[in-house]
C-alpha cells in the first residue's frame, strides 16, 4: 500500500479564489487584503462582538501526547469539514507554523493527508509574512537597547548583565542560543551575553496573540520588561519610546489571514506561540473574527490539554470573554498504549492491556476539562495499527463516564471521516453547552493560582519552589505584577513536572525552579523544568531531501 | 514657509488600485499576484526577450554625491512622471529600501517631495517580504553549516576558522557586527567568531538581483563559497545541499513588485543589494520585466557614477545583454560647491566660483560614460538655495561639451516639473542612441580588469595590491574564478579611495588591500577601503519620533 505525500494531495486539489472562500463568509471582495489569489488577509472591524456571544467555540485538544503528536491540527481540519458536511457553518481556526521545524525534524504545520489547509507551501514558507514582523518588530527592540547602552545621549543607565530581553530568528539555530555580542571594540557597543530564541517564543508573538487593537498593542508593547538599571530600576520598553515603532510593524501582522481547507471551507491561521512558555493557541483576534464570521469556531490549542486548554481557558477565554462550548479531546490508540507502558517500538502493536491501563491519562483529562463547566467529546485519531477491541474498549469506558468517543478518520477521508465526530460535537453545543468558567481568579494571589493549576489539572499534592522562584516571587510583588495570568512552562509529556511519569501520577509534588516575567503579555511563567526556545536541526536536515523545479513546483515539503 | 512631509504627501493621495496600473502595462489581472489593493507581484512569463530589445533603457546616476545624496530615487521617479507627461509610455524600476536605515538616521527610499512610489509605508517597511526572505535564505545556509560543524553523520570537516558565510538582519544593528557563537556547552555547537551584516549586504541579495531563473538561481546558490575544510579543499553551499532549500525560500521573492507613482504610472521595486559590495541596482529580472512592459524604463544605480553606472553597465548590462540608450547624470549644485571645495556649513550658500571649481567631478563623470558609447544628460536637481548665475553656468559649461543640462524639479513639482528633463532624455534616446558597450571583457584577467576600471573610471595612474589581496588572487586563480566581473569596493565619496579627495583628482594611485569573492553572484570584490556591512543606529533613533494610531495611520517615517 503507497500513499501519497502531504504536499502531493495539497499540488493536486485545485484551489477556489479567496474570494470565493471570502463570499462563504459574506465577506465583500473589497474588504480583503488578497495576498496572491489563494491568502487575505481580514479588516480588523469584520469582528463583531455580537455576533461572537451567539456563535458557537469548540476547542481542540489532546490527551498527554506522544513525541509524534496526537493530529490536533489534522483532527481540528477534519473536524470542520464534518462539520460542514452535516450542513453547519464551520470555520477552522488554527496557528501558524514556525519556518524552523520545516527545516528541521517536525515539518510543517498545516494538517496532513486529507485533513489539510491549503496553500500548504505557502502556509509553511513565508506565508503573509506575520512572523517576519514579529521577528523585525522583537529585534529592533533588541537593537534599540543596546544602541542605548553606548548611547551619550538618553542613557537610561541600564545594566548589561540584567537583560532579559533576547533576539529571535526563525530557524532551527543551536549556534545563535548562547553567544557574546558587541565585541570588537568601542564602535560595535558594550560586549555581553546574549542569544538567539526561535520567533514563536518571542513575547512579542505571545502580545499579538492576546491583544485586541492598536492602543492595545502599543500598551502591551510598551509593558515589556527589559531588565533594571544599575540602581535597580526596572526598565521598560516605552522607556526607550520602543512601543509605536514596534506596532508600526505589526501594522499588517495584527490582520488574521484567511485561507481554505481541501474541501474549500474557510481557515483563519494567525499567530503561533510556543505552547510551553506561551499560551499557545492562535491570536484573540483571529478566534473573535472567526466567531463573528462563522456559526461554529473549531480552534486548537497546542500539547496536551494540562497545557495548552487550560491556558485556553484560563488565560485567553478568560480574558478575551469566550465560551468555548464544547471541548474535543483527541486521543490516538498509540498514545493510549503508551501511557499503558508500551514501549516506542510497540507503539503500533495491538494491546487492549496497555490501552486500558493507559486510559486513566485519559480519564484525568476528562475530569479536568469538567471543572471548566464544558463537555468532552474524545476523537479517536484513526491509525490502521488500531484493533477494534481497543478502540470498542474506548469508546466504552467513555460512554460509561457520560462521554462520547468518535473514531475521526479524517486524515484518510477528509469531512466524510469525521461525520460522526461532527455529530457528537454538535450534540454538546446544541444539548449540554453550558457557561464555561475559568479555574481561578487573575486577581487572586500568585501562589493561589499556581497551586490551583498544579493541584486541580495537574493532580500535584503540593508545589514547592526553588530559591531563584522565591526571589522572583518578590521581583513580581516589588513590580506589582501579581494580577496577571499564570502561564505554566512545564514538560508536556506527563501530568507533572517529570516527563517520565506517564499515565495518571499521582501523589507526586511539582518544582517551580523559577518565574518569568511576560509584562506585554500579562502572563507570570512559572518554569517547572528545563525549556527549549531554540531547537536545533537534525543531522540529516529536511532542507536536503527538498527541490523546487524551474516552474516553482515544490517537493519534499512536509 | 513650511513644507508637507514625505509621508504626508503620499497619505493624500487616493491610489489607484493595483489592476488599474496593470491595465496600463497590458497585464491581465489573472495574472497579478495581488498584495492587498495597491501591490503585486508579477509572474517570470511576462519577461519577452524581443520586447526588451526595442524599448528604451534610461540608466540614473550622479555625480561624486555628498553624504545627504544627490536625489537619484527622486530623480528617476521624477522623469518617469514627466515622459508619461510629454506621451512616452515609461515605467520606473527601483532598488527596495532596507529596513535598518528607516529607523536609523537615512530613512526609506521611497523618493520624496512630489516625486514619490506609493504607498510609501508599505514599500518602506516589510513590502512584499523580499528581504525577509533572502535573510532566510542566508540564515538557513549559516544554520546548516554551524549543524555540519557538530553532525557526526556527513560532516565535512569545515575549519570553522575560514567561514566566510555570515549571518544577516535587516536592522541596523552594531552590536551584532563582531561577536561569538556556539557557546554554551556540546549541545549549542562549536563555539566560533562570527557576525551579522545587514541584508542587503548578503550574497543572496546580489545573487537575486544577478539571476534569470530558478535554475540560474540554484546553481548560483549551490555555488556560493563557504570556506575550506581542514585539509584545505573549498566548501560550497551545495556540498551542504542547500541550494534548493534556499531557492524554496525564494520562491516569490524572485518575482518584482508592481507599485504606482503618485501620479499613477507604474513603478517596478525589486531587490535591494548594497552598492559598495555589490552592484547596487535593482535585479535584472525587474529590469527585463520593466523593458517588457513600457516603452522607456527609467532605472537606478546606486552611489557615484565610478561605482553605480560601471557596475551597472560592466557587469549587470554586459551580462544580461541590456543596452541603455542614455544616462542621466544627477548633480546638485550643493555637490558642485563641495567639490569646488565649500565646508558642509556652506553647503547652501552660493557660490559660482566653488561650483566652477567643482565642475572637474561632473566632467570626468561625463567623459566616464561617453567611454561605454553612451551619452549623458545632465539632470540639476533643483534646490531653493541654488543662483540662477550657478546654474546657468552649469548649463552652458555642459551646452560646451556637447552635454543637455536641464533643471529637474520634480521634489516640488512632480512631472510637471521634469518635462523639460524627459524631453533631454527623449532627444537622446531618438536621435544620439548607439549599441554600448562594456570597458572590460569578463574573460580578461582579474589584474587587468581591476586596472581598466581604476585607470579609466577613476583616473588613477596605477593600482598596488596589499599582500593579503596579493594572497587573494592566487586563492582566486586555484579556485578558478578569474572570470568573474569585478565588482570594486571603494568609497563613493571620491573618485579615488581616499575619501578627502574631492573634485577630480589625479595623480593618484588606489590600493586593493583584499580581495573578496561572492562566487554565486559571480563576483571579483576588490576591497579598497574599509567596508561598513552593519550599520548602527543615531543617539536618537528615527523610530522614537514614529506613532501609529488606532486605525493603523502611520505618521514619523521618512
Amino acid at each position: 500500500m503507497s500513499f501519497k505525500s502531504d504536499i502531493e494531495i495539497a499540488q493536486e486539489k485545485q484551489l477556489l479564489h479567496i474570494k470565493e472562500i471570502a463570499k462563504k463568509l459574506a465577506i465583500k471582495e473589497d474588504d480583503l487584503e488578497m495576498y496572491g489569489k489563494y491568502k487575505a488577509k481580514l479588516p480588523l472591524d469584520l469582528i463583531d462582538e455580537n455576533k461572537i456571544k451567539h456563535n458557537n467555540l469548540v476547542l481542540v485538544t489532546a490527551l498527554t501526547p506522544t513525541p509524534a503528536g496526537e493530529g490536533k491540527t489534522t483532527v481540528s481540519i477534519g473536524l470542520t469539514e464534518g462539520l460542514n458536511k452535516i450542513d453547519k457553518q464551520a470555520t477552522v481556526v488554527l496557528r501558524e507554523p514556525s519556518l524552523g521545524p520545516v527545516f528541521g525534524i517536525k515539518g510543517g504545520a498545516a494538517g496532513g493527508g486529507f485533513s489539510q489547509v491549503v496553500p500548504m507551501e505557502d502556509i509553511n514558507l513565508h506565508f503573509t509574512g506575520d512572523f517576519n514582523a514579529i521577528e523585525k518588530a522583537n529585534n529592533l527592540l533588541s537593537a534599540l537597547i543596546d544602541n542605548n547602552l553606548q548611547s551619550k545621549e538618553n542613557n537610561l543607565n541600564i545594566d548589561p548583565r540584567t537583560i532579559l530581553w533576547k533576539r529571535v530568528i526563525d530557524m532551527n539555530d543551536r549556534a545563535l542560543r548562547d553567544i557574546t555580542i558587541g565585541l570588537g571594540g568601542t564602535a560595535n557597543g558594550i560586549p555581553r551575553q546574549d542569544g538567539f530564541n526561535i520567533t514563536p517564543a518571542s513575547e512579542v508573538m505571545a502580545i499579538l496573540c492576546m491583544t485586541t487593537d492598536f492602543e492595545n498593542l502599543k500598551k502591551r508593547l510598551g509593558d515589556i520588561f527589559i531588565g533594571f538599571t544599575f540602581d535597580k530600576k526596572p526598565i521598560f520598553a516605552r522607556d526607550l519610546k520602543a512601543e509605536n515603532a514596534m506596532a508600526i510593524l505589526l501594522k499588517d501582522a495584527i490582520k488574521p489571514n484567511l485561507v481554505q481547507t481541501l474541501e474549500e471551507n474557510p481557515a483563519i491561521i494567525h499567530g503561533g506561540p510556543f505552547a510551553n512558555i506561551a499560551q499557545g493557541t492562535n491570536t484573540l483576534i483571529a478566534t473573535k473574527m472567526g466567531l463573528s464570521l462563522s456559526n461554529y469556531v473549531v480552534t486548537e490549542a497546542g500539547f496536551g490539554a494540562d497545557l495548552g486548554a487550560e491556558k485556553f481557558l484560563n488565560i485567553k477565554s478568560a480574558f478575551g470573554g469566550l465560551n468555548p462550548k464544547c471541548v474535543v479531546l483527541v486521543a490516538t490508540i498509540r498514545a493510549l498504549r503508551h501511557h499503558g507502558g508500551a514501549k516506542k517500538e510497540a507503539y503500533n502493536t495491538p494491546s487492549l492491556e496497555k490501552v486500558k491501563t493507559g486510559f486513566s491519562n485519559l480519564e484525568k483529562h476528562i475530569e479536568n476539562i469538567r471543572k471548566f463547566n464544558i463537555e468532552p467529546v474524545v476523537a479517536i485519531n484513526s491509525f490502521i495499527s488500531d484493533s477494534d477491541e481497543e478502540v470498542n474498549f474506548v469508546i466504552e469506558k467513555c460512554a460509561s463516564l457520560g462521554v462520547q468517543a468518535v473514531l475521526s478518520k479524517g486524515w484518510a477521508n477528509g469531512g466524510e471521516g469525521t461525520k460522526n465526530l461532527a455529530t457528537a460535537v454538535v450534540d454538546v453545543v446544541e444539548n449540554k453547552a453550558t457557561q464555561f468558567k475559568p479555574l481561578y481568579n487573575w486577581e487572586s494571589p500568585v501562589k493561589d493560582k499556581i497551586e490551583t493549576i498544579a493541584k486541580e489539572i495537574y493532580g500535584a499534592t503540593s508545589v514547592e519552589y526553588d530559591n531563584r522562584a522565591k526571589l522572583n516571587l518578590r521581583r513580581i510583588d516589588r513590580l506589582g505584577f501579581n494580577n496577571f495570568a499564570i502561564c505554566m512552562a512545564k514538560t508536556q509529556k506527563s501530568f507533572s513536572d517529570n516527563a517520565a511519569l506517564i499515565g495518571r501520577p499521582e501523589n507526586f509534588v511539582v518544582t517551580v525552579r523559577e518565574i518569568e516575567i511576560a509584562a506585554g503579555a500579562q502572563f507570570i511563567i512559572p518554569i517547572l523544568g528545563k525549556m527549549m526556545r531554540m531547537p536545533g536541526l537534525p543531522s540529516k536536515p529536511a532542507s536536503e531531501g527538498m527541490t523546487i523545479d524551474n516552474n516553482g513546483v515544490i517537493s519534499g515539503l512536509s
